[in-house]
């Protein structure tokens, strides 16, 4: 089966792996998406893969690990260090693939002097500090059978979050390791209004580097938490029908996942927003894959 | 001289034409880039020509044409004839050059149905009524010897404000007209995140395009009212050192223009905003423009 639906846990903040898997199951769905802290909580990655099994589902992704600008040694051995922590747990868990969020500026995230000192609002040199940390944690990631998955993040979040913010950009940085180790992700939220979107897209599938298709919308206004601005699919201003349709045409038929972060959908019942989820995948997303499908170009 | 100082009203949204002009002027400066509503608040564009004039002043652009995108027909015809009331105030203020924001999705901007027609969240679509609006304005400006100025804005407001994201994209679009009718803007606020920055400002160097440099910083957390989170110079994330230095390098040696939409700034005496911004600018900017110039390659 292709494009099967998956829960990002980050869309049900309030529950345990256990609670979430256990929705997830209910709601008729394969797979879920965990964040680290519940794999922790849970009592460790090993027994989180157990709870995933247990509950009849299989885990897609990790998230996350990344956070790799800080432009002083002891912040970039720690770095290292937790991403390779996240390795182990991906491939413990059973995911196959983490989700990379590459960091901001150091400014931004107080790792060193903060905002008055202008080396620490070099972009530039942030993402040359990514490059090279991502080339050292690619022997170890393969060396696990872990792929690392770059995401591009919404230029609202370049300063604090990831300097990486296009699908290109990540190609880019993909470009000198192989595609079994690291790909790259694709949320609608983050790359919706890229210029670029299509010819990326498709040059990700000629590339075999699409390890995942995460949706949820663009809504207005931006949250007073930035990050909580993304939106269940229809409630916002994404074009579900296209960036699908050019996802499948790319050759990408595994699972999609959704990932929201908001006040909302985060507080309410988790049952109903995997009905809710379920209903708009099925109205605003599935087909258009569906279609992409039947005009894909294959690829390897 | 080159790299002027100049005010952009939107920084000092209290203050009437008169009073803006009469500010600069003391504070030393021999620019205003003004916003419409005070054009039209000063009794019309000639009245504001001898508002500026008398000041000392010259008006290095006005803001803004654009809003290109509506889809249906009575809305692009009212965007047209707006556009061509616009030129013919960019000519009689003496600006010389016409800042366009190109407007949003249909769906954000409440032009059609709202939300929940797919087709008003068509960014593809939006983009070719963009230039196809844009093409039927540029013989008009042509004629009028006013030059349209592209601004990509910050890929945040291109649901609600403007579809034209990156310069490169800004580039592509003002491909077809010629480089004196059709320019671009760098605002350092949109474009600082962008991976491709370097590049296309020399590009835009390069097809003798960058009509207006403007500054402000990137500040966080993002605003209330994400308009908002313009920042005085140093606030901020922007590296204007690096940016500046490549817009220099790309030939550039015009007005450069200080606009920032933010509360505190916005509410507070225009003489301190004055002083503040011609030191910072003299601190932050001015110094990397000049190493620029010194190592740019001549363009036309």
């Amino acid at each position: 089966m292709s494009f099967e639906l998956s829960l990002n846990t980050g869309t049900t903040p309030n529950l345990t792996l256990e609670q979430a898997a256990a929705a997830v199951a209910d709601a008729g769905l394969g797979h879920i998406g965990p964040w680290r802290h519940l794999l922790e909580q849970a009592g460790g990655a090993e027994r989180a893969a157990a709870i995933i099994t247990d509950a009849g589902l299989s885990a897609t992704t990790l998230c996350r690990g990344g956070f790799l600008t800080a432009s002083d040694d002891a912040g970039r051995a720690a770095a290292l260090e937790s991403n390779r922590a996240a390795i182990l747990e991906t491939a413990a868990v059973g995911a196959g693939e983490l989700i990379m969020v590459v960091g901001g500026l150091p400014a931004a995230a107080g790792v060193l002097g903060g905002v008055g000192d202008p080396a620490d609002k070099d972009v530039v040199a942030a993402r040359e500090r990514v490059a090279a940390g991502l080339a050292e944690l690619v022997p170890f990631a393969a060396e696990h059978g872990v792929r690392l998955v770059l995401e591009p993040l919404h230029p609202m979040y370049a300063a604090d979050r990831a300097v990486l913010s296009t699908l290109g950009q990540a190609l880019d940085l993909a470009a000198p390791h192989p595609a079994e180790t690291v790909g790259v992700v694709v949320d609608t939220f983050h790359v919706w209004w890229d210029p670029q979107l299509q010819e990326q897209i498709a040059r990700a599938g000629r590339e075999g580097r699409i390890a995942s298709y995460q949706i949820c919308d663009f809504n207005l206004p931006i949250a007073a938490d930035a990050l909580k601005s993304r939106g269940m699919m229809g409630d916002g201003y994404v074009d579900f029908a296209t960036i699908s349709r050019w996802v499948a045409e790319a050759g990408y038929t595994g699972p999609v996942e959704v990932e929201i972060f908001n006040e909302e959908v985060n507080g309410q019942d988790a049952a109903l927003t995997l009905a809710t989820m379920k209903q708009r995948y099925a109205d605003l997303v599935l087909p258009h894959l569906e279609a992409g499908a039947a005009a894909a170009v294959p690829t390897r």
